[in-house]
């Protein structure tokens, strides 16, 4: 499976330790891609490799993976998934959306409904937000913890302590994970103020995407800095060796599509997996299956 | 959406209360295509028509559609979910495959598993085998049944009444679904014993694909007119109007793939949706949001 990596993934992955500030991050990137049409090339290339190398995952049996996708409202989530997944067999992949907790969900630790999910050797699930947003829209919206059961300390407004804790939870949980063989790739979809005015405004001035308008778009539009306070945290605290997070420019959707799939390929294809191998015994089971299939009449 | 339906359904959907007899079926059948190259044409349009629909159901949350599949081994089944839900957004799709139940699920009855499972409005869910093969394999292997707790009366070899009740149980299981809201389609890949044989004589000598021989493949072989005459009661009497059955030949990989996306497409065009509208309320906060947004000075 040869594959010319296009585009260098440094300048997007979050080092282990760093600290992330968002206004460094050029949301208008395109590295590498002169131009849409270059970029959309790459994209259907990676395309057809991630349904070659899905069916290698699943064949193999080794590893299965995770991708986490976390982003503000019309970041393109959503758009990315289908396109950079269209081509891979959907029996092989799971897309989770995580909407608002149940209270069943409330009742458990935050790690309790990422973990019933978690894809099983061979399979890739795909997370359109995930567990992060414990702390993300939760940290904007702290009073939401009152309704979260979490331990006696942190009520009544004691909250600072929490994130780091639940960074370290978060750590630990992925790294269990990681070690038993579950790959993890997380995505930040980085997009700017004015692009998601933009295309906020393409939604409301279209009456063909009325349906899609919330009002909780708006309003949580209007927490932009504290969400990007809180996305630094996150991806200073969250972001290790094995399971490292990357700020992907997304200000313009054929970049960002072509760079997830980029990484997504390049991660699977470092995984250097092989076809099983068929052991002796059942090399003599498939000759004498041959014989017998030869030997029928009909 | 315009769509040309380039094939007739009829020859290929079973009536309610007809009697099957796969005899009558032509496996090398098909019907409408000149040629291979036609069919794969054909496929690609009906992909992409399938991809714009499953946002349609999507949105409009009125319906969901359980696909279900259903073939001996070496039909085709795999390769026809790959091909023909290959454009769809793999975020409205699950693929369920129905393997050896577990202790837990053969503890409930029979239909505990695909009511967990069932397609939420606005979803896909295809079952990869089903239900069904408790009408099939266990019908051919009926000793499956003593690690079932099925009711005393049908123990010790007293099976013979269990197979019309379970036809009217699971009857009344897809009534009750499609009542509430899932459109249902059914697919039995129709291979012939030859062409088994072929693919068969494929996975043993091609050493590339020996990791995919089970030698279970040949032993289920040796049941083939069990397995035909079980098949044929099924589509007997599970074929309603609600939940047809298809007969789809399987010999050609390239027909069944085309037949079955056009069939799925035909049947999502005739729910006759529409994206969702919005009230007046609605309509004002929207016309609040763009005079908002427009105000923004960044």
């Amino acid at each position: 499976m040869p594959h010319r990596h296009r585009l260098d993934h440094a300048p997007f992955t979050v080092q282990p330790g760093q600290r992330v500030r968002l206004k460094d991050y050029d949301s208008r990137e395109t590295a590498g891609f002169k131009n849409k049409s270059e970029a959309k090339k790459a994209l259907l290339e990676d395309v057809s490799l991630l349904a070659e190398m899905q069916q290698l995952l699943w064949a193999a049996k080794e590893y299965s993976l995770l991708i986490v996708f976390q982003a503000l409202d019309a970041a393109g989530k959503d758009g990315a998934i289908r396109h950079v997944m269209s081509g891979v067999n959907p029996q092989g992949v799971d897309v989770y959306s995580f909407k608002a907790p149940t209270e069943e969900e409330r009742l458990h630790h935050f790690l309790w409904r990422p973990a019933k999910v978690m894809p099983a050797r061979g399979r890739i699930a795909i997370f359109n937000r995930s567990y992060y947003e414990e702390v993300l829209v939760v940290r904007v919206h702290p009073e939401w913890l009152e309704r979260q059961w979490v331990p006696p300390r942190y009520r009544g407004g004691h909250y600072e302590e929490l994130w780091p804790e639940r960074f370290e939870e978060i750590n630990a949980f992925e790294r269990l994970m990681s070690e038993n063989g579950v790959a993890i790739l997380k995505f930040f979809l980085n997009v700017s103020k004015a692009e998601q005015r933009e295309r906020f405004l393409e939604r409301v001035t279209d009456p063909e995407k009325h349906w899609k308008y919330s009002a909780a778009d708006l309003r949580e539009r209007g927490y932009w800095d504290m969400y990007q306070a809180a996305y630094e945290d996150m991806l200073s605290h969250t972001s290790t060796k094995h399971a490292p997070w990357h700020v992907i420019p997304a200000d313009r959707k054929w970049f960002t599509r072509a760079c997830v799939a980029d990484i997504i390929a390049a991660k699977i294809e470092s995984l250097d997996l092989s076809y099983p191998t068929v052991s002796e015994e059942e090399h003599s089971a498939i000759e004498a299956a041959r014989r017998q299939l030869e030997a029928e009449s009909d």
